[in-house]
């Protein structure tokens, strides 16, 4: 790996800090344990939840790599930093969902639980301020948010990515219930996948029951949320944890 | 025009009611003066809006019919009713916005007025229930609301409403804004353009300003609801109401 330092902040998000570094073309992301929840409106935090998710994220990044995925990982730097490609992010999130659970349960009146036989992908708007709201194909060719060939790009590579992992958390004995990606474009345009992939944006619930294993716990006040990311990053660290 | 009864009710809406007929292909639609806003969380009356409405909408039909647009119009009955195909409602509303302004302002941030050329298209689950949530191609084609054929054809359509009506609005002095439309599919699968087209579900600003002429009037509590309405009534009368 690249010897970088660390430079200047280049933004602030909820649960990240991204670095500029001593390499113009590499940011350092840095885990927070922050943790904010129904557009910031609940906010707290959670110990070590930015140790953790850094390890999950590393090690996640680095399967999707081996396999075929590309995205913005260049390497773990220490227990809340890891190195990555600077990109141009999309400002369109892509949410891959198994089996309803969270907004859609209320958004389209869709019972918990139920199972999507393909999975079903939404797009929202990558928007703090407006609350990441739903949008359409046609909101993301009209305002040019990606075009038709990048979508189609995110959305091969979401699925991809929803196979891969699927296999992965059912060997750790979790559902992969949902989960939001972000994807960047890198200098030569080509489409990469970006941010993160923790409990912070995904949904697992142990297998066979819907006890969950990640943010919902903090949303819903379940207690037990660093024990379930410690969870989480134990059974991981057993399926990935050896290779990166 | 079939001579028809009046048999027993079929579905209240907020605006409109359907009834049956003695003809099992034919419905009628009774326009209501009640109004509401916000999902209904705002409840009125504008007094007349059922006779205006039926009136505008009936227009409207008729112009659209006589220049291509397949509608469920067959012709009104009196004062308050309208004679319809029987179709099956597709549950996908369609939006066509010319400029910005309502719910596109603060769900997505784009400042009241904006001109959006060509026209933005919108996608909304028709369900009281559920408030009308938008939704994208993704979730019409996932729970087969309805076909890719279809949805074309609906698009296909709308943007001819669109082009046919801007020009009479703008003859009648009055800028379309934006508006709603629903579609059916009548008996032999074609998708036809039904419920109502009328004030409560466009936008119309007199030309050149963004003086609202239409529901928002209501909304916003700005006053003269009746008079807005009927001098739409009185522009569009004198531009269509000698040809129906």
């Amino acid at each position: 790996m690249t010897q970088v330092s660390r430079a200047g902040m280049l933004r602030e998000g909820k649960a990240k800090i991204l670095y500029e570094t001593s390499d113009p073309a590499c940011l350092i992301q840095y885990f927070k344990d922050d943790a904010t929840a129904f557009n910031a409106q609940k906010k707290g935090t959670i110990a070590k939840k930015g140790v953790m998710n850094n390890a999950i994220s590393s090690w996640i990044f680095e399967y999707l790599g081996r396999n075929g995925v590309p995205t913005h990982f260049l390497g773990k730097l220490s227990e809340r930093e890891m190195l990555v490609k600077r990109v141009t992010i999309i400002p369109v999130e892509v949410v891959v969902r198994n089996r309803a659970a969270g907004s859609i349960t209320k958004r389209l009146g869709i019972p918990k639980g139920r199972v999507f036989q393909p999975e079903l992908v939404e797009y929202f708007f990558k928007s703090d301020e407006l609350g990441d709201p739903p949008i359409g194909e046609g909101h993301i060719f009209y305002f040019k948010w990606a075009t038709p060939e990048e979508l189609q790009e995110m959305v091969r590579l979401s699925l991809k990515v929803n196979s891969l992992l699927k296999a992965v958390f059912a060997e750790a004995e979790l559902d992969l219930v949902d989960f939001k990606l972000e994807f960047g474009k890198n200098g030569q345009g080509r489409v990469v996948l970006a941010d993160e992939f923790t409990p912070d944006g995904c949904r697992l619930w142990k297998t066979g029951t819907q006890e969950s294993m990640d943010k919902d716990r903090f949303r819903q006040d379940l207690g037990g949320v660093e024990e379930a990311y410690q969870e989480v990053c134990r059974r991981l660290e057993s399926k990935l944890g050896g290779k990166s």
